[in-house]
């Protein structure tokens, strides 16, 4: 497996598999890799011939108090993963080469950014197309994975693809959940004992409403009312930061659900923020 | 010549050019070809071994007011010129395919577009840089050229260019001249007969700095002074919207010139808006 650093030996790699016919998969990730991540390297290689993941905890996608040093790092063992899960080359870029003095350039996608974590994080996916496009010019990749769990950043990350005609092929690889059902995140290694057992109530309550609409119930307010109960009865830390539906399209709140539709919610566990969601499809 | 509409045709066409081992260089232009643009043909000619030309009267970098609806188009007499020229592709874009309905995404350069042509058309750059990035991901060009008339959205593009990490060599062509001193420009056909004859002392005011600057003067207020002074008694129909002397890597107005500096101006003649510039160059 290749580890490379600088955006130039990336574009030379990146060259030299496509001019000997092969197709590229990328995996952007921010480290500290789960399942989940490894999971997105297993659907990378399958839709490509070559894998790259990059390891990068992107420092424009965090807000002022949000929680850019404390987020867990270890390279090392993200590295190892990596090869043993099979990808092709791992870019590890450097926060000064990516943003060196006197950066001055944003992408931004409109309206879809407005509700769920977009309301909360100003700045924030800003932050990610930006870093994503980059990511993108330098790597040149045919396919690129994402996570469903972070549903707005896939949905947004979609729109950013076809706006800006990079001509990827976005594929969405599935939540993974610990045996507790809480879904595989980074941050949960940040939480506290008691705050890991209490943590999940987000999916059990997700679940109850994927229930519920499987019985015939369309109305948010029931949907979210079913979610907020069972989180705020089960769990005394639990900090609601939102629970919502959208349109899973245009990611704006619904009153019914008449479209295929998102129901996400962030909640806070002391100060680590958890974010889980349901697609609740109409076909 | 290939003519060339879809960008999945563009795509597949610049793949197979680099597949073949040759390089690519793109002439981005808004068509309505005069001189100016054909020398950038030659350019890309010179350092690319493909060359193609994008035809595209851009929506996104006009304001509500400005000329989008009245900027001039000759399609045929394009393709023609091009082909007489030595391209060998040129793709004309169709809008909705550019921007179809629920387009979303913007790409801004900050501060560089705060003064000269920025102040005065809000919006403008940020639908340049973002035609220019969704050109760049579909032609995957490895050379790009554009003109230095149009002074400050070259800085700008070299930064956007830079910041994205596209990767594209930029090259910059000289403005070119009727034989009056006029810089060539597509909209220079609007100008009534009256105020065509007036538009040379744009560029004689221009001159008219430069030999000041070469006999040691570096005071910004004495430079634009001349210009202005040159403009306002040589022509009775200009209107000054900006004479300004700015660093050529910030475009911040300076003082006194301590740098290579970039002395630009904007002047209207009835309803058609002219600009013009020359670099005062700090050897």
């Amino acid at each position: 497996m290749k580890v490379l650093t600088s955006p130039e030996s990336v574009r030379l790699w990146s060259r030299e598999q496509h001019a000997a016919g092969k197709t590229i998969g990328f995996v952007p990730t921010m480290g500290y890799l789960h399942e989940a991540h490894l999971s997105l390297i297993d659907l990378a290689r399958e839709h490509a011939d070559q894998t790259v993941v990059s390891i990068f905890v992107n420092p424009t996608q965090f807000g002022p108090g949000e929680d850019f040093d404390s987020y867990p790092r270890d390279e090392d063992r993200d590295l190892r993963l990596c090869k043993e899960r099979g990808a092709d080359a791992v870019w590890v870029p450097a926060v000064d080469e990516m943003y060196p003095q006197g950066y001055k350039t944003y992408v931004e996608v409109n309206e879809l950014g407005k509700h769920l974590c977009g309301a909360n994080r100003p700045g924030h996916f800003r932050g990610v197309t930006t870093i994503v496009s980059k990511l993108f010019n330098v790597v040149n990749p045919d396919v690129a994975v994402f996570g469903r769990k972070d549903a707005q950043q896939a949905r947004i990350l979609m729109q950013l693809n076809d706006d800006l005609q990079f001509g990827v092929k976005i594929l969405l690889g599935d939540t993974l959940r610990e045996p507790s059902g809480l879904a595989m995140s980074s941050r949960n290694v940040r939480l506290k004992p008691l705050h890991r057992s209490q943590a999940p109530v987000l999916y059990e309550g997700l679940q109850l409403a994927q229930k519920l609409f499987n019985q015939g119930e369309r109305s948010a307010e029931k949907l979210i009312g079913a979610v907020r109960r069972h989180i705020l009865q089960h769990s005394d830390d639990a900090t609601v930061d939102y629970i919502q539906l959208v349109g899973w399209n245009d990611l704006e709140p619904v009153d019914r659900v008449t479209e295929t539709s998102l129901l996400a919610l962030a909640v806070r566990f002391g100060n680590v923020r958890l974010i889980d969601n349901i697609l609740l499809e109409i076909s």
